[in-house]
């Protein structure tokens, strides 16, 4: 079962059963490293209609382990979309009303040109030998995605984590073809701690073994024990100590009494290491590297001279921002930091705050005020487009 | 030179250079896990003269990685000992006026009895054959110590982090036997969180190949990267996400521009890598396993029938408890939960909240409204006690 999953997952990375868009050497992708990628390639998924003008699309940027499976059932895992608490027919994404378009980010493994992508002059994997690759550049490859797909501007870009990192990057290189945007539970920089988490994740990938500096598919090997290191790691960061209190506490696993050893004595080690097993069968761990590594490079400001505000001058987007009051990777005050540039170069901004224990995944749960939030802000500004519900 | 410094770390595993107790099959360590250790030894550190009644001694109790050299050049590190800042003649805790007493904690590795200590049953290192060790048997084999040195109460116990678990254990086993106490940066338990952390830790160790399931020392190997990783992510627990922006901020590492690489980049990540090689040459992997574990399973208030308050009913110890505002591993709330047990319990309390950026390390480095606490209650202390200065 295991076996078959890695097997599949790894199918999925050069021949997705998403919708692919293929560039070849007469488009390559400029790469902010300086380089080019060519060929390329990007999968994704859209649902529901785009309308006659083309005005009501809506691209979904995924986070750090997400792909574009946001609302159909995973071709690996099997399990539900990562976003249909929010995206579906009738849901506050209404696929009803929306085209709504999510695609696998340049460096992932679900079907986009990443890591575990065949180089096409070597006929094996990129590896390590794949350019690093920054927010910037999965920006610019959506762009050609919408391109491709005909849309000139788009309704709504939208998204949580390195998800809302891509929503500002999408806002200030192409402020003309975002009409409202909805970064959720990110800055425009990642911190010092948050790179020096990404820095021990990466650490213990490339401590294992196994990881054959990067090379490990030509050997048919994976540097699993690494990942599902790197990933318990990151999820601490993803849930809130009050959350893991309420939901753990010092909880027993299946056991009344203390057994005096170093197996899973508590249900936090086992519910941590389930995290990092399921993890490993279904992401590459080369592309884990090089995401976590275009996050750590994120800084907006540093792309405009040093003046976060320059990079919305003169927008006329209008931008929903969303934090999590017991998010501590990327705190309100990374969210108001977004803010107080948007509101010094003129923009139309709201701001919300949500009250919420359940610390950076509170974007992904289902909570409703902030449902409430997005849906109403999507709301006014398709009336306000014209876009029929 | 690092090679060097290993074979050192190894020789004061067994032969160390400080003094040492030895306690014979006539005295065995009962263990909470229900097992015996004996024989067993523990090594430490005196610095001052006892006096003529006995009553001027301090018990210093280190933290998860310290050891016995708190106010000497450390034997394998040739650094200054690890609490200088504190303790030294004329310094707030005075080796002038007191006894001061520094033992390495029993599952330690700097000569008291631990993973990497002979079992004399197999004339092997014991590895994961050691019974587990809980903070109550490091409290229990620091007692033996005190009897050893013929010390009956000791004028203070005191202690950061795992030291202040000691700190609060011995106050609740041997209330007649502290008459101070000096609990920082701590708590009566280890959060969900904590054990996460921990549990992050010791799988990094225990995927190291090296690791060899415990038996490292008979190959002549040790699981450095793994201990590494550990390190590494500890160590972002350790400080504050503010020390870290004003230390390094997004800093890059001996460079102006960004390389688009997987170096290290960022100071931060220099930073980190450093603190994860120079740990592995000085500590050995089994005890960073033990000792958290050690860390994890404290639960004062679980040792007294679920209520914290019981663990010091009736007690006359005077206490001092210390926090730190910026420190996230223990936060202030778990320092409040061990006053209102003590104010329940009718207990003499001082409670300090030092306002600091410098997270849960603060406790190691120069803070001087910390020390003046520290400084001004046992003043007080020992003036009651008629300690002359």
């Amino acid at each position: 079962m295991t076996r078959s999953r890695v097997a599949k997952a790894r199918d999925e990375a050069n021949e997705p059963s998403s919708q692919v868009v293929r560039f070849g050497p007469d488009k390559p992708l400029k790469l902010a490293a300086g380089l080019t990628l060519s060929p390329f390639q990007t999968a994704y998924q859209t649902y529901g209609s785009l309308n006659d003008d083309r005005s009501n699309a809506i691209l979904i940027c995924h986070a750090l382990t997400g792909d574009q499976h946001v609302a159909n059932t995973h071709p690996v895992t099997g399990k539900p979309g990562w976003w249909e608490a929010l995206v579906g027919p009738g849901r506050v994404i209404d696929t009803d009303r929306f085209f709504v378009i999510c695609a696998n980010v340049i460096g992932s493994c679900l079907g986009s040109t990443g890591p575990a992508s065949l180089n096409p002059e070597t006929g094996e994997p990129y590896g390590l030998n794949l350019p690093v690759i920054t927010i910037k550049d999965m920006v610019r490859a959506q762009a050609m995605l919408v391109d491709h797909l005909g849309i000139e501007r788009l309704f709504s870009v939208i998204g949580g984590s390195m998800g809302g990192m891509q929503v500002l990057e999408w806002a200030a290189s192409f402020p003309d073809r975002v009409l409202t945007a909805v970064p959720v539970a990110t800055g425009a920089r990642h911190t010092a701690q948050n790179i020096a988490f990404h820095e021990v994740g990466r650490q213990a990938v490339m401590a294992d073994p196994d990881w054959h500096g990067g090379a490990y598919l030509k050997s048919g090997k994976h540097p699993g024990k690494g990942l599902a290191v790197a990933r318990m790691a990151a999820h601490i960061t993803y849930l809130s100590e009050p959350a893991l209190h309420r939901k753990f506490g010092r909880n027993l696993q299946d056991r009344e009494q203390l057994t005096f050893g170093f197996d899973a004595e508590f249900q936090i080690e086992s519910y941590l290491r389930h995290q990092g097993i399921t993890f490993v069968d279904r992401f590459d761990a080369n592309s884990y590297l090089y995401l976590t590594r275009a996050m750590d490079y994120f800084d907006l400001a540093a792309e405009h001279d040093g003046h976060l505000t320059r990079a919305f001058t003169g927008t006329k987007t209008r931008f929903c921002v969303v934090s999590f009051t017991s998010d501590w990777l990327f705190p309100t005050e990374e969210s108001r930091m977004v803010v107080h540039a948007l509101n010094a170069a003129g923009a139309s901004v709201s701001f919300v705050e949500i009250e919420t224990d359940r610390g950076h995944d509170a974007f992904l749960l289902d909570e409703p005020e902030f449902h409430a939030a997005v849906g109403g802000f999507l709301k006014s500004a398709a009336r306000n487009a014209g876009i029929s519900s």
